[in-house]
């Protein structure tokens, strides 16, 4: 071991808000960097199509670089994997399911041939440079999501994922809380948990609940049901399928990510189907409604969706109507919440049923405070840093840590790019590196700032106004009356006399400066623009953008 | 009686979706119109600020319009009575609290002059050309709520406005529940009820509960006390008084819309503050943290409001840390959720201790399932029409009326502008009128619609590029390369690149046609934007509003 030797722990993002996970561990000439999320737009992101994290830290350090390891296929924690690959090449690793669903990520990338990818069990052990993982299996909305060990010379870091506690899942082992509790026994320095749920008391209800519900939902029932959920889901959809070959009932599905995950997680054997179970969407007009189960994505209200295209009346094939049930097995996140409601008002309207509770039909991947309490007290940690979730629930965490008797000098707040280093001589905060945000739009990444979206904002709201002019600096005079073309400012054919009063504001303002002897272009512009605002501000209280574009006479 | 005399009740908004209640009664020549508010935009409605209701059928009819009767004081009531009287001038029939409150509008339109406000009292009844008004007492998040029975000859409509039933209120007395049930007892034909909370089972809270959570929260409390409410929850506000009177706290308010209803509501003696309670912001200096409470705006994270300014650290004066506890007394309105959460994590960072939980802290002022029964059963309606929510909401009253024994055939589903006709043979619906939302942007009221939207929402994805060419038609030659400008689209100062590869296929496309023999300005205009969109999606996944702008030489 290195004399003062120090592991450096560096979260570039998931510590303020839903998404973006990914940590950096580094100890002298090893980093490994855990998971690589990508978070969805802000309301003023406009246009923006996703968000990834700044790996400007990693990019200067890329020959340190020696691992990515993935803890489960979530958007939050794969997505960016592609963006990281293309600027630092290194191995994967990850265990079976999550490198499915990262796979047509990278098809999609092109990135396939290069990038190295290592399956990991849920138990194994695996030496990368200085670091030892060990990779624990736990519960949560996606199969085959993995807790990590990470043993170095200066100690042992418990990095929970996104876990929740469920004695009875569905299709796999409850979370492996004998070998936690072994790890906890023999030493952990530093415990990185998840926080999305440390506001909510009590248990997340076991998976096994949902089939309670779905059997008092399909007991005699006469309708077809129509089920929404997260095509990541697999154990949903896994209990869809269960309680439809115990009612009878065929299984279309629908909506393309929806028929991806069924085709992958059924290959990888991690979905079991009986043959002749799943029918073709066209061939569900054979069937009762009473023997049949569609199952489809859009339990989030996103317009593109299969759900919303049925409940609008706009899918190709399939209408909805007072012989279907329709069940939302998802709760909103923060944000959905009036497209869904959208989507159950259009359902209503068509006379369908909907069962929208999320306590009846949905139960969260995440651990609660009492199953929080079982992770603290069998790691028994030294240090804790709370993770994964907005500021709110990582401070909720840190005083559930202080409830349980931690020494409130031993938690620490994490920051993207906050430097956490740890020693035989304990953990403390040395600086920070480059971290944020980068926004992809298109194929553009990272060239859509502060600028553009400020711009986007300004011509979402009231539009923008071209003066178009021609102006004669040597005679200092205009050629013509200034034209107008305005996009998204008022509806024009209504307005032709505000328009053209703004022509002659136009005019005016130009004459006056140019009589005044101001013949350089950008002051015009500039007179231009903030007395043609005051006209318009004072007529019809708005502010749309101004462009001017002049043209001098060609002389 | 005339002969086959119908009473026609149309509602004009308020049935689908929250917001923008207005409804007409109209019997013989005369028409009542009850509340006339407003909903807010959409997420789709770029730089909307308002919408209110269209009102094109009374405006048809306005020489049979004999009154305006608003049932309380919120803005999804009364938020379009100044665009409402612009163009139909009546008489104003409301209590003394929501006519204080209207008042304020009605001097910001100016039109304090011409309309004629008569206050009415709970208790009293109104005549009004074939109609007689009761206005009945009721229980809700604002004082001076009534609910209305209104007289016809073809019988009686008991409409509830917003309401819940309370036995413990805070500064009025419990619903009038005894005055309904002598209503219901002498034969009501049509009961329209409020549908907000018909999901919701069980009772809505007291307000009187949150005195108790008050007294909790306040006992021994060392910190300073920041509450945040809605302005027009008086008996809140009141609350908060009574509190901070309990515990030696002087009161400071902040936000011009809390400050204005104080100011309002203590006048005309809806709220009871002993001299010397209230001081300056600025004089807060002056006292410990735990001899102050503010109240503030700001419950739902609006991002101009006191409260974001302080979470920020914008306000002008006020500085939030961790002698500060902040209480949101108050539930997200759906849409909001996001923005309240940025507050609460800002104010975390900041060590200020957030009571968000709004079990605790906050009471509904609409009635639950339970209230509903009781009200349904009291009033024992021939024919029941669900008013006021989202559509969801009104299917699931609907199904408790049925679940009451009401026989389905005489429920009623409501939408905008469907005439329904009560006769002394019935109710039925007679076809429809003109109704629907009326955007008002800045001065404008109706002048940004679907066009101009559209045109914003593409201006705000991906920006607009500006293409200026000067085409020598005679000749069939551009005379120089065309200039690119744009706004929202790229950061142009690192995608020069870019922009200079736009600008040659700009020049490649329109040569191309001018050499094919292309003159016609608008054929060229509609080949470029085709064109260059392409190449565009091609070299970035985008697609801005291209708009070309062509001079022709000057000959």
């Amino acid at each position: 071991m290195i004399k003062n030797a120090k592991l450096r722990i560096i979260p570039l993002g998931g510590v303020d808000g839903i998404g973006m996970n990914i940590t950096v561990f580094e100890y002298g000439d090893d980093i490994i960097v855990v998971d690589c999320g990508v978070s969805f737009p802000e309301n003023d992101m406009l246009g923006v199509d996703l968000v990834i994290p700044d790996t400007s830290y990693l990019q200067k350090n890329s020959d340190k670089v020696r691992a990515l390891i993935l803890t489960h296929g979530h958007e939050d924690h794969i997505g960016a994997v592609p963006y990281f690959l293309k600027q630092i090449n290194t191995s994967i690793y990850a265990t079976k399911l999550t490198l499915g669903i990262l796979e047509g990520k990278l098809t999609e990338h092109g990135l396939t041939k290069t990038a190295s990818q290592i399956e990991v069990k849920p138990g194994q052990k695996i030496d990368i440079g200085a670091f030892s993982v060990e990779f624990i299996h736990v519960n949560h909305s996606m199969p085959d999501s993995v807790a990590l060990c990470i043993s170095t010379p200066v100690g042992k870091v418990f990095y929970t994922g996104d876990f929740k506690i469920d004695f009875t899942p569905i299709g796999c082992k409850p979370i492996d809380l004998g070998r936690i509790a072994e790890l906890g026994n023999k030493g952990i320095k530093l415990l990185m948990c998840d926080s999305t749920n440390a506001e909510r008391p009590g248990y997340t209800p076991s998976e096994k609940t949902i089939a309670a519900s779905f059997d008092r939902i399909f007991y005699n029932l006469e309708k077809r049901v129509v089920i929404a959920t997260f095509s990541s889901n697999v154990h949903r959809i896994q209990q869809i399928i269960n309680a439809s070959i115990k009612y009878n009932r065929r299984v279309a599905i629908t909506g393309r990510s929806m028929l991806n995950v069924v085709k992958a997680a059924s290959k990888l054997g991690y979905i079991d189907i009986p043959d002749g179970l799943i029918i073709d969407v066209a061939e569900m007009k054979r069937y009762n409604p009473n023997q049949l189960t569609l199952i489809t994505t859009g339990s989030q209200g996103e317009p593109m969706s299969a759900l919303y295209r049925m409940a609008f009346g706009e899918h190709p094939t399939i209408s909805l109507g007072s012989s279907d049930l329709v069940i939302l097995s998802a709760s909103a996140i923060p944000g959905n919440e009036k497209l869904i409601t959208k989507i159950v008002n259009e359902l209503t309207k068509r006379g369908v049923e909907v069962i929208d509770d999320s306590n009846e039909v949905h139960v969260s991947g995440h651990a609660c405070r009492e199953e929080l309490k079982i992770m603290h007290s069998l790691v028994k940690a030294e240090y804790f840093i709370p993770i994964h979730g907005e500021y709110k629930h990582l401070a909720k965490h840190a005083s559930l840590a202080k409830e349980l008797g931690m020494d409130p000098s031993r938690i620490f707040m994490p920051e993207a790019g906050k430097v956490f280093e740890l020693s035989k001589r304990g953990l403390r905060v040395n600086g920070s590196v480059e971290a944020g945000q980068i926004m992809v739009d298109g194929y553009g990444v990272g060239d859509v700032g502060s600028v553009v979206l400020r711009d986007r904002k300004h011509l979402a709201e009231d539009g923008i106004i071209i003066v178009v002019a021609t102006i004669d600096t040597e005679n200092k005079e205009l050629v013509s009356t200034p034209e107008i073309v305005s996009r998204g400012f008022v509806y024009v054919k209504e307005s032709e006399a505000l328009m053209d009063e703004l022509e002659k504001s136009a005019a005016n303002i130009l004459t006056k400066y140019l009589n005044k002897g101001v013949t350089d272009l950008n002051t015009l512009k500039n007179k231009l623009k903030d007395e043609l605002s005051a006209v318009i501000r004072s007529k019809i209280k708005r502010d749309p953008m101004i462009l001017p574009i002049f043209t001098k006479t060609i002389l």
